[in-house]
């Protein structure tokens, strides 16, 4: 059961309180399940600090997400915790009555936003989920990705989820877990059933 | 980007749609974070779809979860969506006022009340978080735990978390994910942050 000690002590010259509240960069991947659950799970807490939250959605089926969708605007409605901001690429994002021409534009489009949310410090977490894909497509410059989040001001988190996050991602990240596939119901031929998988 | 499409089609003599109401034991193990975050974010889904939820939080710390309890209780009372019911070990379960005699006592009797609810049906996802501590320490055995799993009726999803999950449960999982610790802020000195951690 982890304990919350850190194993060494800096030499940074930071308190503990300014420790605490350092702006973290957290990456889900790998080819388990649970990088996207985690993440809309730490986004539970941010609501529960009264933190404004933004999810920016880099996927397009229309069933996926609709059960975080659905629980996150309940929970921004209900008047307790943080506010919540949903965005999502498939039916075009949320600020753009515009249709976009390709998923490639679209994803840029995506990633502009937060870009410019990230310079407004707009929201105190940011769930960019499935953002590793349009990196690992071309689709987003990579470098200029990281070097974006290195300067975004104040105390806003970042957690970026998908497979085969590049490794300058990685390399800036200063909490990455990996989920790993031991065993998956679809290996013995189950399809995806509604409640776990959206 | 997962498609959900498995790579073999069972000669189990079900249907689809029968394969798709399958019962899941869901078991999130490993070094790194995430294994409660995603279950909890699994609860979610659970919710949106109706689904009664009973969470079991077999953890002592008072910090520990407060995000995830507020929001679940709060989306509970909301009206969509399904129950969810939180019962918690620290404070003494919710189901009885006695004081138990130590930790192991309380576990026990944790999981006594989850074996009822399975045999009740009480609830359609059980979140049974850091439950894999007691059957490591000898507090449940391990063994009955998966025998009542294993007879459980109907369509009752369990999804357990904790590090070192002990073999038998891997074994009678549908879907293991193992979260592995790839980078964290504690290796920099880093400590627990609000927010993030709880």
């Amino acid at each position: 059961m982890p304990h919350g000690r850190p194993t060494t002590v800096p030499d940074d010259g930071l308190t503990t309180r300014q420790r605490r509240a350092r702006p973290l960069l957290i990456v889900h991947t790998g080819t388990g399940k649970g990088k996207s659950t985690a993440a809309f799970g730490l986004a539970l807490r941010a609501w529960n600090q009264g933190w404004p939250v933004g999810v920016f959605q880099f996927v397009k089926s229309a069933k996926w997400r609709v059960g975080e969708e659905r629980a996150l605007k309940v929970l921004g409605a209900s008047g307790e915790g943080g506010r919540i901001t949903w965005h999502k690429m498939g039916e075009g994002w949320s600020w753009t009555q515009r249709d976009m021409g390709s998923s490639e534009e679209a994803a840029r489009e995506g990633w502009a936003q937060v870009a410019r949310d990230l310079t407004a410090a707009t929201h105190r977490l940011y769930v960019l989920d499935e953002f590793a894909y349009p990196m690992n497509w071309g689709w987003v410059d990579t470098d200029e990705v990281v070097a974006t989040l290195r300067a975004r001001p104040g105390t806003q988190h970042v957690v970026i989820t998908g497979r085969n996050a590049p490794a300058p991602l990685l390399d800036a990240a200063d909490l990455v877990t990996e989920m790993g596939k031991v065993k998956h119901p679809m290996d013995s031929g189950q399809k995806g059933q509604r409640g776990i998988e959206w």
